[in-house]
């Protein structure tokens, strides 16, 4: 069983306008509302493909009922713990005339101390309950968190057994990497925050980043780059092959040949959810790093984020390329206060 | 009692944020969200001032029972009929930086002929358990009800021996007018709206226009006109004062000598409330006017809508100046398919 853990979840609204004029006052054509928030995301794309999951996280207020009743209605199983806060919503407001999107994320609850404690206990049961075998904690973090949650919830669920995977930014994922999960999915930009490094263009850099990452914890480290594809560095601890000479297992690269066109928002939580797969299964990195991309690609195809057929799946499966991907020249990967 | 009909209420939702960019992703600092809609603030006025009052309408969806929730929380009492669809959001992004606001009102739900019937059920319930003097309707109209739907609750009130007051615009407007409410109240754009009117600047203009909505059906027309004041427009039928030699009743002015600034929303709903007490205490004309004039001007100096603090009414009271008013020379009235 996989579970993902969401700790500040979004009811995800797209408005529909002629054009956002600012100081205007502006009719709506129509509203959707759907769960969202990335591990909410990874949860509907498992789903979808049949693969058992259970997200998991922190709800409250009535924003957190409606999302709740969503994944009810969208047979997406879930089992999240209670706050005072209201869950937030992130408002996207498209213009019809240009496709232009224009987006409001409120900031959600502030969670106190004592619903903190009671989140991981409830969690710990959770993942006893159903048998975890991996565990996926994604997005940001509501107020009031400590900024190791992500680690909390690491070391959490290898105590119970549980393989981990951490999709997150900033200090969330700063936080994160001490507590060694097994897996960290930043993409190009989030690498280059945490790193404070400026990253060259192509996939050569996004290397010798991830190695910063493994000097403060995370084992293996997959970073996602737009058409460049995903760029996976193994755990340096744990993987057979080795860089000739270096010492270092190898990099890879896995890639579509063609860059498709399409919706990217949730094509990363798409990778994790072939990655979440992959390691429940116990499938080796060289197989689920193909089928990461083919679900990402997937992704961008499906106007919905979190949304994935399975036929385009299969159907890009066999166009993924995978190659050794070197480390970048040490000299271009120079912190930015440098340049 | 009064009971405030609002057939399309709102929740009232509050964004701030530093500045609004079109096409970008902003963070809100702050949400807030209130019970709103004409109606309901015609409620809150008159709740907050010790007027028996209750609010009445149609609500339905998640957003609705968070509407409820907020009138029970401020403990306005209420009684709504159930639609199956979503009671409308209106969002507010207020900019930080400049104070302008930009704002975003969904269409809310769509009426089916059944829920509508249900709702007039459910009305003349009411309005016999609670023995209502005053009806107010207020606001738009939801999708799918009648055009002459503030039409059907006046002759569903007077059957019931209430007075009315309608408060809408357009299209609701014209189709309330045959119904001869007691008392309509529009806004100066609002009178050139339903009337077609150019109506040229200050008080004069408005009696004209006030007429045209006699022409066709109405009683009482109160025009409200921002720092102009509010100008009454006696019913031809009722009123017991006449102009000289013309066989009209005395069209009359009321205002306050030094205009307020503050938040002009909701200053016409607390107008309406005024009335609506004044109606229901059975007053005259004259002196509710003068009372519209005080709330109306409270309201403006309070920075929520559907809120007036007592003391700011008992001090701006004796400030207001009523007096005649005369309709202004025909041919400045032209139609504005003429201009």
């Amino acid at each position: 069983m996989i579970v993902t853990v969401t700790l500040n979840p979004a009811l995800d609204v797209t408005y529909r306008v002629d054009r956002v004029v600012p100081g205007a006052s502006h009719r709506v054509s129509a509203v959707t509302a759907v769960a969202g928030g990335k591990g909410v995301n990874v949860a509907s794309v498992l789903t979808g493909l049949g693969v058992p999951v259970v997200a998991a996280g922190l709800l409250g207020g009535d924003t957190g009922a409606r999302l709740s009743a969503d994944l009810s209605g969208r047979r997406i199983r879930h089992d999240f713990a209670r706050c005072a806060g209201e869950t937030r919503r992130s408002v996207t407001v498209v213009s019809e005339s240009d496709g232009e999107a224009t987006v409001f994320n409120e900031p959600g609850p502030n969670v106190s101390p004592a619903e903190w404690t009671a989140f991981l206990a409830h969690l710990r049961d959770l993942l006893q309950e159903v048998g975890a075998r991996v565990v996926v904690v994604s997005g940001s973090l509501p107020r009031g968190v400590p900024a190791h949650a992500c680690g909390e919830v690491v070391l959490l669920a290898r105590e119970t057994g549980a393989l981990t995977i951490v999709d997150t930014s900033g200090d969330a994922l700063g936080g994160a990497l001490p507590s060694g999960p097994d897996v960290v999915k930043p993409n190009r930009d989030e690498l280059a925050e945490v790193t404070g490094l400026e990253l060259a263009p192509g996939p050569e850099s996004l290397v010798s980043g991830a190695g910063l990452l493994q000097d403060r914890g995370a084992h293996d480290v997959l970073v996602s780059s737009g058409s460049d594809g995903l760029v996976f560095v193994p755990s340096r601890t744990a993987g057979p092959a080795q860089e000739a000479g270096s010492g270092r297992p190898t990099a890879s690269r896995a890639w579509l040949p063609t860059p498709l066109s399409g919706n990217p928002t949730g094509a990363g939580d798409a990778a994790v959810a072939a990655v979440a797969f992959g390691l429940s299964t116990g499938s080796p990195p060289e197989r689920w790093l193909a089928e990461a991309v083919a679900w990402s690609a997937a992704a961008v195809l499906h106007p919905l984020a979190g949304q994935v057929r399975s036929d385009d799946v299969d159907r890009l499966r066999p166009q993924v390329l995978v190659a050794p991907q070197n480390r970048r020249a040490s000299t271009s990967s120079m912190p930015r206060s440098a340049s």
